[in-house]
């Protein structure tokens, strides 16, 4: 895994083969993409800070996962010490490596995750689960300054599907597992999980888990919200053992208390998952719709219809134009194809920039794809789409997982890009989408520097559906990039949360999206969080400081380590809150 | 309401009119029903303590509601003292009315509802919500013993529809709404919101929340937890907004807290839920099986595969008999069907003591019927299944909500009659079934009592279903009627556990089930639960010792209660858990 970017050593995006590509970036960005760009530092030019693993800790790991498995090595280190966020992409970029872990374990049963944190308790030190590394929302990272140990807990050794029961449709599954291995051992007698994340190809299960995620053909498998049933994760009490039973009413679903939990309660070692049989077929179609208005009302009708389709995804005008300039060198045909399609589409007075690209995937039996199409087509053709055919949906069906690899390659030129995503009902989504794109343009423009923002719709649900955003900037020399990427995304954040919306559909809450956690879910809603996280662990082993930030009010964390009763401050971890609140708290519609 | 019984006070069952049903009753529990049984006692008998509402708590709760909203009436007070499961009504009828409410509160707004928690919390009460007052798990009683001031909070006059947005699919709703009132206000402009538990008619949309409720639709509308995706709660903290967001990445999901609470996180005031148009066609129809074996995997066929009908359940044979037994009295030419129906049967092979009766519903447009019942009955047929038409199917939809009453009816003449249900996955139904039938049949034999035990199947997912068992038994004059109860009761719950099932599936947990959460949630999923609880609720207002039973390690409640420095337990609210619990914890299954 590159130390400073996405991906394996060996892939890297490039513009070459897509000549529409640098062209427009030229023209949205102002950046020639075609200059060289710069690399990152050299690995050895890196200060890495030296371990402070002690000599009791490094023995008490050592007997938990094997002296072999127990890795001080300054590479592991680098690589371990945060996820991909655009903000640690630069600061990595930079030589700011942050609170690097002190050890990198990396255990290969439930056992030795067990012994790993039970020394971590012991020893009073931080815990922090890694599986791919992916996260992009800081969930990855030592809090700066933690004086205690840090230890990375690699969970890739455990990666196998240990049983898949075939009558219930459910797999048993360690958590270290990566996305295509788990669908390789899958695949193999026959099933998928469907789970396909942008990050599929360098994350885990159980870092879906822990952070709620959802994946493209989600419509139709669910998030990983729904697709997992059971789990075992090792916590500071014990086991926390959850029965893989499809619904229940045992109070607060602790099921649900795990997902999106990010390492605050315990380390996920296995979960038990609803699989499928691989489809007998399976369709993703492109389609043009003449706007976006008309593109939103036709994935929010077929959420209201009978159809169900495995993929409902459309890209607005902005991010069409993209998607088009990515195009590899068309052949002969495909120029003629294409200007046949503009002078058609023309013919019929559609303003070919304010078209909108749309994929919708059908999945099943070839009955069923058949009937599922067939119904989809009457709302898309109600709302003026036009189906162009399996190409651009086998496209964007190839080139799914290589999105990531674009940063490094814009930010080798100086531009930060990435994505912020969000989730609102259909009829809050216009306006959502209209309060996020002024907010990304105004920033844009305060700060005086070129920058392109899109937008697709996916994940359709009963009530809504996902907006996810992604944009670019390309700050001019002598600015700071970071400060000025950064203006640009807590505007877009802000304008979720002011309009109604969440902070993140499905890439959690880390660092990087705490300051929004208490406008999204309100103030007793943190603490609730809070109540459970010190509850669960009461030591603050387990990554702290995510989702909800350490409490400022309450002291140095000596004091809330360890013995309850020297704890000053109250139960819900603060001063006890004041009745006042009852009035200020107001509705977000 | 009845206060020793369900329902409407001028409605009862009678075994009149159903020719079979006295000599069934006869065979299996040795009751004669014709019999006229004894009522309960007078509500004039019934030794009522006095209110111990103080001056300073009644003042505030009257500037809280207003003064005619604060009742301090017996029958009030009686009726709001418990819900109705059977331990419940037994003990009502004999006198024993347990630790009754101080005082009934009506609040008509949220803000009058944080006015009362606020008073709760400023005098140190107690608050327990209240709205059909159906609970069957002894959600709604203080604690026995209970010493500070006991307030059941009344939610039924926040009972309206506040705002449908079409164009979601969301209705935003008061949470002390009824059943019948909520529908009868959403089908007034076209919508359902589809919840049909069997407690319909005497349960609110705030209690469904408050105990992860399912209704007999929900494998079409979903449960409880999936409709509801907005949420106003009143905490100790302020008032805790959920957004109606359809999925988000937020943390642990403080909305999924919410659900299953049993009033132990505040007073839910408002959702915001998912409604569908009331749907152009919906059918019921009868399905015979030969065998419990056939209709199990018929079911489990149908969840696996393309087809989605809106109900799937199956009965097994005892109870298919019970079914046959409560029909009216038949017409001349109903009975030339049914004899005609047994001669073809025979001849086909079947054993009629063995047949199940399923019923399998479908609802949309005339086409998605159609073709749902077409792909369905490619299954029931592969499993010997033959569709025996509507009218069974429009029965079963008249009577549903009647069910309830029929406990009464038997207790009147002194035999016990429940429930108790489940869920699992496909794959360990059989196995959960085989245990809890030779778990309650042993403990009717140990017993020496006649019994007669149940069960169907309903709420199909796509890894498991719920199972459903009725029970009764019939205890000889002269032993005690609860004893006997409650040794069958608990051995089928032990069984659920034992096998790898669930305590309950939709019924919740509150006192009567809280003695198996551990085994089934596992003791760190325990403290999960008790962390949120008591971080949330510091002072243990909030309908203390429901779901999590009060810790008996940790004192009395006077040092849990209000101020957090003075308590010398740990943040779990108990000792610190031992980590050898690792060694001890195994998996379920």
């Amino acid at each position: 895994m590159k130390w400073w970017g996405w991906g394996a050593e060996d892939v890297s995006f490039s513009h070459e083969g897509k000549p529409e590509l640098a062209p427009f970036i030229e023209r949205v960005l102002s950046l020639d993409v075609r200059r060289p760009g710069s690399a990152a530092l050299a690995f050895e030019e890196l200060e890495i800070p030296a371990t402070e693993l002690r000599a009791g800790l490094r023995a008490d790991l050592a007997d938990a996962v094997g002296l072999e498995h127990v890795s001080t090595d300054d590479r592991d280190r680098v690589v371990h010490g945060r996820g991909k966020s655009l903000t640690d992409l630069i600061r990595q970029r930079r030589g700011d490596l942050g609170r690097l872990p002190d050890a990198v374990v990396r255990p290969a049963t439930e056992h030795e995750v067990a012994a790993v944190i039970r020394a971590a308790v012991e020893k009073d030190a931080v815990v922090i689960p890694f599986g791919g590394g992916s996260s992009i929302s800081g969930s990855l990272e030592a809090e700066p300054g933690e004086t205690r140990p840090v230890i990375s807990v690699d969970m890739t050794r455990l990666n196998r599907v240990l049983e898949v029961d075939a009558t219930s449709q459910l797999a048993r599954v360690q958590a270290g597992v990566f996305g295509p291995d788990l669908e390789r051992q899958l695949n193999a007698a026959g099933w998928t999980c469907g789970h396909f994340p942008d990050s599929f190809a360098y994350s885990t299960l159980g870092g879906w888990i822990a952070t709620r995620s959802s994946g493209m053909q989600s419509d139709r498998y669910g998030d990983v919200a729904e697709l997992t049933r059971g789990l075992r994760v090792v916590t500071p009490s014990g086991i926390l053992v959850v029965r893989p039973v499809p619904s229940t009413s045992t109070g607060p679903s602790v099921r649900e208390m795990v997902l999106g939990s990010e390492g605050r309660l315990g380390i996920i070692t296995e979960a038990t998952i609803h699989v499928r049989r691989v489809p007998s077929e399976r369709k993703i179609l492109g389609y043009l719709f003449p706007t976006w208005a008309a593109g939103l009302a036709a994935m929010r009708d077929i959420a209201a219809s009978e159809a169900s389709p495995s993929v409902t995804r459309v890209s607005d005008a902005h991010e069409t134009a993209f998607s088009f300039a990515t195009r590899n060198t068309p052949t002969p045909l495909d120029r003629i194809k294409s200007k046949a399609l503009q002078v058609f589409l023309t013919r019929k007075g559609w303003d070919l920039e304010a078209m909108c690209l749309s994929f919708i995937g059908y999945e099943g039996s070839a009955d069923h794809v058949a009937a599922q199409r067939k119904l989809t087509e009457r709302i898309t053709g109600r709302h003026g789409g036009l189906c162009i055919g399996t190409s651009p949906g086998e496209l964007y069906d190839q080139k799914k997982f290589d999105t990531p690899y674009i940063r490094d390659f814009l930010l080798d030129r100086g531009a930060p890009a990435d994505v912020s995503e969000t989730s609102a009902p259909w009829r809050q989504l216009q306006t959502v989408y209209d309060n996020v794109m002024a907010a990304g343009n105004g920033a844009f423009e305060r700060l005086g520097v070129p920058g392109y923002l899109m937008c697709h719709l996916s994940h359709s649900y009963h009530a809504g559906a996902c907006l996810y955003f992604t944009f670019a900037l390309n700050p001019p020399a002598g600015r700071d990039a970071l400060e000025d990427y950064l203006v640009v995304k807590r505007a877009i954040q802000q304008a979720f949360v002011d309009s109604g919306a969440t902070l993140s559909h499905h890439h959690a809450v880390g660092t990087e999206h705490s300051q929004w956690l208490e406008e999204d879910i309100s103030a007793p809603g943190v603490v609730m969080l809070r109540a459970l996280f010190e509850g669960t662990d009461p030591g603050a082993n387990l990554n702290p400081g995510k989702i909800v930030a350490a409490d400022s009010d309450r002291g140095s964390r000596e004091t809330l380590a360890r013995g309850g009763s020297s704890k000053s401050d109250g139960r819900t971890g603060g001063p006890r809150p004041s009745l006042d609140t009852y009035q200020s708290s107001k509705s977000p519609s």
